[in-house]
């Protein structure tokens, strides 16, 4: 039996290809699809299946594109209403690759569709191996359940899923669809990708919960906000095969200057003190320094909006049009060639962000020079803030000027905890048209307290 | 905690880089270091610390590399008389990194100095989750005991570390230092690269026989031939620290020649049918079409051997160099750039070697036109060969024209199972001043009975 995970690492995704001889089969398969192609060339065999364990709604498949081009089957489960060709998979049924079986086991609760995939290599014993758990059970934590249904119902259902899982052993593997960082689960999701079921059942604190209620309101708590492009990705998912990726075309600085005038958002990946330097204005730092790039994107920018890219190289560029088609951006356009040496090199415009570092935000808060726009989450402002900063989570920021900003001091600090949330969102100002804005850069609102800021709690 | 396995895919070797916080590990580093570095920049880590678990005999570790790059300590064995500097690692000493620690737990067998690693999540849990096994217990096998002592002497310590696992649950997960195909185990191992002890106390046969004796006998028994470039891979692996790889050099058709006149090996990477098509005289075709390179050329070229690569594009020859380091090549002096065509277009002379399919041998078979020189191993030789066919090894042929070989008929038909071994055997006999040669390529001995070829068990 062959085994490999294959990690989206911007989202946090991952799929599996399990083969034995000539035959493989791919689960839940993320949108580039090459890795796989290159597997299945180098190991000799034939990408013969393809599976879904639920429409995601957090990274769109890489099914259509694989199938496209492995002529593979798809196997989907059966009520994910699925607008695509696929073979539909029901509770106990089974996929065959060389000496390995793949069963469908339905776990609702992420989403009233789930299926988890039991897998035994009959080489080995007719015991199942391997739990292939989608999004329902993680490492370390469990799926949120509100994407779908009402968050309690959702509960309900993974507090019932959870129960089909008694009859397997404790040496049974554990590979879900996602590692920490995923939007999918919670803050508790490990980033090592595997567990072990009887690893969970003793230390999973979810696991140890038998009495449903208080499991319930355990975990449809504080639930995190839903990123404003999961209800598209989820149609994206489950409508029509996507086949084509958005070729990654080269623009010269004048063809860029002139897709933004008709609307365009240009998405610059430099890091986020190349960008304060030089920019081109209006566009937005999303740096592919951190992973979550597609996520950030997503949460400012309109799904349907006219994108381009800029980034550290032109390579880099064409990387980021595949991130931002896995979040669900089909309306990429290209990438600026030559980067944004090219657009100066042309004559054209460029803005600078003026930058601070924290030290630098200490001393103008203590001679109250300026204001502190404080971008990060709920949770970590309640763990401390400045008192008499404002707060606004960068998400946000993204339809204009709101209106806590009014009528605040000049200048405008804008800080999150490391640099990257600050620089998002300071370029989402400068383009609404705000002035007077400064970037806190190589650190944040928590770094302040070393230098004489209090926090309040 | 942060967890990824890195395999080299062309040996069979899996290492791994156990993270947490702004610190890494990485256990039995490979030659090729880059992804390491990729890994630790994306993630925001720094490589602090490198262990090994023993003096590998398959592949020439990257610590040096490694530790070089990143600034890491050295953990090694205290057994392993190692002569780089290093921290000597006993049973029961830990590394911690963020919450993570790391334990050495002794488990001599497969050698002496054989350590396992015993990972725990401190943020999950306090009891081990994970067992690094090394070159201890495999998935669905057990490491070969003779490379380093006597094979029962290895077998017996085997059976003892075994049963210093009796404490651990079944939930740990099994993380050992190979996959099927490494030469390292036998052809049980699975290209699975993880278990759980739970699943394999279970179900991996060797694990089921309580008794000294027998287990001593089962696994010291009929082992395969050890490779000849083992010793000195342990030698250099025990040895002052190699933090230089060779420089990929590009050398002219001209420059190839002149190398090849003072004694070099051109290896050849190309797909077999190419190299029957045209080839440098005397190059010896280790096809990258199939894992195994670096086993497969260290089989029959010697370790001091000037050594040159060429195949299907410079890229891929660049690859080969680092592929043949990692087997314990140091004279490595470059690749010819541009190939082949290259070596054409200079003018330079090339040979052909004639090739038939199965059908065709199997025709030549049967009006005894031919004879057949089967290069497959005992093994397979034993499940069914051609009566009167001249039976050798591939690996014999690397000291010249065998004794077996002087009366056979002509034309030599050399066959294998797919086509690989065979191309690389016909290139050794052409080297070798061997005439008549033919290659059966794109299949071998078990498809001769689909033609009507009876084949003796």
């Amino acid at each position: 039996m062959f085994f490999r995970e294959v990690i989206n690492e911007d989202l946090g995704c991952v799929s599996y290809v399990v083969a034995d001889g000539s035959e493989a089969a791919v689960v839940d398969p993320k949108w580039e699809i090459e890795e796989y192609l290159g597997m299945a060339e180098e190991n000799g065999f034939g990408i013969a299946h393809i599976l879904e364990t639920h429409n995601h709604a957090d990274h769109v498949s890489g099914r259509g594109r694989l199938a496209a081009a492995a002529g593979a089957r798809i196997h989907a489960p059966a009520e994910a209403q699925a607008a695509y060709e696929h073979e539909p998979l029901r509770e106990g049924d089974e996929i065959r690759v060389g000496d390995v079986r793949i069963t469908a086991l339905a776990t609702p609760g992420h989403r009233p569709e789930h299926l988890s995939f039991l897998a035994r290599d009959g080489s080995r014993s007719g015991e199942a191996w391997m739990l292939l758990s989608g999004d329902f059970l993680f490492v370390g934590d469990l799926a949120r359940p509100d994407l779908a249904v009402e968050a309690e119902e959702g509960a309900r259902g993974i507090f019932r899923s959870l129960r089909k899982l008694e009859g397997l052993g404790d040496f049974v593997e554990l590979w879900p669809a996602h590692i920490g960082g995923s939007l999918c689960g919670g803050a508790a999701m490990s980033r090592k990708p595997s567990s072990t079921l009887g690893f969970e059942r003793r230390f999973n604190p979810h696991l140890q919960v038998g009495d449903e209620e208080k499991f319930v309101r355990n975990i449809a708590a504080e639930l995190p906000p839903q990123p404003p492009n999961f209800e598209r990705i989820v149609e994206l998912n489950r409508g029509p095969l996507l086949t084509e990726a958005a070729p990654p075309r080269a623009l010269t600085p004048q063809r860029v200057e002139e897709l933004l005038r008709g609307g365009a958002v240009l998405i610059d990946g430099r890091d986020q003190r190349e960008f304060d330097g030089a920019h081109v204005p209006g566009s937005i730092n999303v740096t592919t320094n951190q992973s979550g790039v597609g996520t950030r994107a997503a949460w400012v920018v309109p799904p349907d909006a006219e994108i381009l890219t800029t980034a550290g190289g032109d390579e880099k560029a064409r990387g980021m049009v595949r991130m931002l088609e896995a979040v669900g951006f089909r309306r990429i356009r290209g990438y600026l060639a030559g980067g944004v040496a090219a657009w100066r090199a042309a004559g054209l415009e460029v803005k600078t962000t003026p930058a601070l570092d924290v030290s630098g935000l200490a001393r103008l808060l203590e001679r109250k020079e300026a204001s502190l726009l404080d971008v990060r989450s709920v949770e970590e402002w309640r763990e401390g803030h400045v008192e008499g900063s404002i707060h606004l989570p960068y998400q946000e920021l993204r339809d204009g000027i709101p209106e806590k900003l009014r009528g605040a001091e000049r200048p405008l600090a804008v800080a999150c905890s490391g640099g990257v949330r600050s620089a998002l969102a300071a370029s989402l100002l400068e383009r609404a048209g705000v002035e007077g804005i400064m970037h806190v850069a190589d650190g944040g609102v928590p770094d302040l307290e070393r230098f004489g800021v209090r926090l309040t709690r």
